[in-house]
């Protein structure tokens, strides 16, 4: 390392190059992905990737954390079915993509990897409670009743599109997420949320 | 074997002491379950467990066809929200028992495992079809339009469920299932699985 060079310079071109050639070796798929696989496409000793990583799920949780501190925009057309709607279908985008991958390879890695299930959980928390503020939304507006319980209906808004993708094995289209959102509407104006 | 007995009655013998052990084993949880634990605790060679059921999922598997092929009441009560509710609890139920467990250990070994995917699609598959004869019931007696789509109605009242079950680490509670069928009574009322 030169001289004057700022510490953590090494340490964060080493992150770089980890997390970029995982997630190109991701594109082929999770059933194919070792650490070795990964250090040698980063041109980087694998002793380094066990040492600051620990394991493949280590490596997956960080390059998921990177997907995760990407801003999504919220909907906020100021209607409630719609902003639901293009919500589902943000998800629904998202799960097509690579952090779908990320998040079946996690989710299924966790019952032996307590560190893969608590990168998930804290996953999915962060995006279930970014996507309340569409109910939150609709409560300041008047069209839903204070107290409605943003967090279950964002919930029954998502684990359709969620068992899809780690367990069902049918098509996420957008059909699918559109009746999703509407169902979820459906029961919001129905008070099924509503504190009792 | 005494001569006389009827063919396959060892290998019968061996399969129920094979699962009796699985299950017994599984209650102490998944993470500690190998097939040499079961082969021993079995009281059989582990080479007789590889031999017939190639590895652990494939022991889980036959263990979960048996749960699948006891008989679950479908509720029918005349009523789609009692139906839905209580279609709900029984799902409830089962999830916070044994075939929970068996569930989550399968679903999770999946994406390395193609026969552990595909018994646990089939059984969520024949599970979601039974209960389909409650959406089914209700069109039958005029509660809901001919064409409703029962399948992706117990989708959504099963995800919230399956999810909770296999990622999100929170209870699955009485009050979690009412509502999340209550959300599907809803959504079906307002037509949102009709066709269009």
């Amino acid at each position: 390392m030169p001289a004057g060079q700022r510490p953590g310079g090494r340490s964060a071109r080493v992150r770089a190059a980890v997390l970029t050639a995982a997630r190109g070796l991701l594109a082929d798929g999770y059933a194919e992905l070792t650490v070795e696989r990964i250090a040698q496409a980063a041109g980087v000793n694998k002793t380094s990737v066990y040492r600051r990583w620990t394991d493949l799920e280590g490596v997956l949780g960080d390059l998921l954390s990177e997907y995760a501190s990407e801003v999504v925009p919220i909907p906020d057309t100021g209607d409630l079915g719609t902003d639901l709607e293009e919500l589902a279908l943000l998800v629904r985008r998202g799960m097509t993509g690579e952090p779908g991958e990320l998040i079946t390879a996690l989710a299924t890695s966790a019952p032996r990897n307590p560190r893969a299930a608590q990168v998930v959980r804290g996953f999915l928390a962060e995006r279930f409670r970014l996507a309340e503020a569409v109910v939150d939304h609709a409560i300041a507006r008047g069209e839903l009743p204070q107290g409605t319980d943003a967090r279950a209906a964002i919930e029954v808004l998502g684990a359709p599109l969620f068992l899809r993708l780690l367990v069902v094995d049918e098509p996420i289209d957008e059909e699918f997420a559109r009746r999703t959102a509407a169902a979820t509407t459906a029961a919001l104006r129905a008070g099924v949320f509503e504190p009792r």
